[in-house]
């Protein structure tokens, strides 16, 4: 017997949670799991994310699919939280995981779930560590899976797809065309497809990383939570998780949740734009640009969530350019030994840019996301390259 | 007060653990730690190899360098041991740790010590993942560090050694001829030598791999451990590990402690060479060629240690030649999800061809390591990249 229900997230229609899922059979929109208040053991000798299986979508008696994901660092960085003045600063590093990105997460749980429902066979478009990641768990359950990814994802993370055998097929375009394709893709194979928020449960995989931070911080919870954001289901699944903390009473009962902080790349920035319009849904993004893979996903289809969470955490939302980025990167991997992604430097420069704009308190301590690891976007066109092989 | 005294691997040298240690004064030989019996609680809530701190070289009041290394996954892997007819195998999947391999174990430990000592920087030889590792530490620690690797490193590992701030040079040559201008390089600068085996504390941040495979075994110890062996910190500290834990009590008494098992490449074998003659020092290897890049190492200072494991684990030594490898990495890849480096691939050849040899029995636990990350292997030059580029 499954332990959670389904709910939309925007109108009343629910599900039990042993029935396949994807999106609102009534009104489109992405489908939430809800558990009862339950008590987890985190201290269990599991060396994963599914310590926390009591609120995780996994039924009584079978087993997950897992690579060991989660269970991150949390950096305390006192030097970076100088250099941009706060407080406190943080880096949780989910470059850690499997495939070296948060992306694990969310597949672990999605692959567990396809795997139980008895799916053929799995499809993802992706922006690019989703797709590693989806490879990895694929691989891990037995099930073949067809990826879409545009041809502009970075090579690193591209090979990776290829070396865990997911059969990848390159477009034209962004995560937007790719998704299209997948979903045609899945109507005719009837593969299952696990895009960002079609199905519930990466999202369940994601909130992990709220439990984990809040757990690693002796249960206190940091001023605000800055993560970079594309697809959303990283600041969707966290901001899920500390509402649960709340409502099971995990947190201490005087506890002020975080201020959720959007990062995103100027040159694709639609919850930034929408946000500081006031709207409830976000216009697609003409034209997105970024060396950031993981923020070019120009119309999600968790704007509305999105847009829900920072008005409920009276959050903001910041984009920087990609030079800035590009700089914050390395201050961030020289100062903490880190090997950041582009994305984290991103949160970083965000937090950098609200305290001098004076949205942050330099009070504030402050828990920065990086979400992947450099090592995944650097080319071998640089000199250093050149010079090894030469 | 350093709860740990250093002793000579070879004659009967011993020294205090709080001063300066390389080799042994001496003899020239390899120095190694010596705890006196202590419990460990390692449900600790470190999520780092630190966990393990009363048996580690750390001080009362010294906090570690550390970025949360080790506490990697053990995966059964029932597929693959149907493949290489074992009851059983795991791999124990060292690409999750800091900049994607175990030398992250290694460094950490190696770090701290140096700043507990004041070490103005740190120097070291690489034939790649050390590099990269080092780079990390030292960044963590706010120390300068100048790496020595062959021009032949892999692009990947190089372009993370520079990306983490060190002072990369390339040479020409081998990991041996490295060695040599590491040397020269730390008695003009004074940096401290970070080398394999010149120090004792490496070795003790790779036993931390010999605990958690028995604590994930549930206490167990496998039949077998077959590890890549290069310069051979990973086997020696593996097999340190165990016979501490047999003498501290920590193993039930009528455990069988398991056969050591070094796999090389068939382009650089100076162990199983040497292992075969019966000999208990190595001749180096002439012309060492292998991709798998960490076990380019033709002439390694613990060559003596090595062969003493291998005579006292009534083990093996076994080369593979890169072809061989390679398929091998690829099983392992599609097989478990998890993404193999090419030494990973060379441990699961051994162990097939030590089944269909005879030497190691079909009805043998066998626990192999995969020591780093595909992706640090991978080159653009592919036809995959060449597309996505295009
Ligand atoms: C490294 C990285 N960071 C951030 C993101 C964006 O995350 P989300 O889709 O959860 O908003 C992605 C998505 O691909 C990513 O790969
Ligand atoms: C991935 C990998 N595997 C194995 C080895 C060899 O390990 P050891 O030097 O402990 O024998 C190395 C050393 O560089 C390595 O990088």
């Amino acid at each position: 017997m499954p332990l959670w229900t389904l709910h939309c997230s925007a109108c009343d229609y629910a599900q039990p949670g042993d029935q396949p899922a994807g999106v609102c059979p009534a009104c489109g929109q992405p489908l939430l799991a809800q558990y009862d208040a339950v008590a987890v053991d985190a201290r269990a000798p599991h060396w994963s994310l599914w310590r926390y299986a009591p609120v995780l979508p996994l039924a009584a008696g079978e087993t997950p699919v897992t690579l060991g994901e989660g269970m991150t660092p949390l950096a305390d960085a006192p030097s970076l939280a100088r250099q941009v003045g706060v407080r406190r600063l943080w880096i949780k590093d989910e470059g850690r995981n499997p495939t070296a990105s948060f992306k694990a997460r969310g597949m672990s749980a999605a692959v567990t779930r396809a795997r139980a429902l008895g799916a053929a066979g799995l499809v993802v478009p992706t922006a690019g560590n989703a797709g590693a990641a989806i490879a990895a768990y694929a691989a891990a359950a037995g099930l073949p899976v067809k990826v879409f990814a545009p041809r502009t994802t970075p090579p690193a993370i591209l090979m990776t797809i290829a070396a865990l055998g997911a059969d990848l097929q390159l477009i034209d375009g962004h995560i937007g065309d790719a998704g299209k394709l997948a979903t045609a893709f899945a109507n005719e194979s009837g593969w299952m497809n696990v895009s960002t928020l079609r199905e519930p449960y990466r999202v369940e995989g994601m909130k992990t990383m709220g439990y984990e931070v809040v757990e690693q911080l002796d249960g206190r919870v940091p001023d605000a939570i800055v993560y970079p954001t594309g697809g959303g289901e990283g600041t969707i699944g966290i901001w899920k998780a500390l509402g649960e903390m709340r409502d099971w009473g995990w947190l201490r009962s005087d506890v002020r949740m975080p201020r959720m902080i959007v990062a995103q790349s100027s040159g694709c920035a639609p919850i930034v734009r929408a946000f500081a319009a006031g709207a409830d849904r976000a216009e697609p993004w003409e034209n997105p640009v970024t060396y950031a893979a993981g923020l070019r996903v120009p119309g999600p289809l968790g704007d509305r969530l999105l847009l829900r969470v920072l008005r409920e955490s009276a959050g903001d939302a910041v984009a920087v350019p990609d030079d800035v980025t590009r700089d914050a990167t390395r201050a961030l991997s020289t100062a903490t030994g880190i090997d950041a992604a582009p994305e984290g430097g991103c949160a970083l420069a965000v937090v950098d840019r609200m305290v001098r704009e004076g949205r942050l308190s330099r009070d504030a301590e402050v828990v920065v996301f990086n979400t992947g690891s450099g090592a995944s976007y650097r080319r071998e066109s640089s000199d250093l390259a050149a010079e090894a092989r030469g």
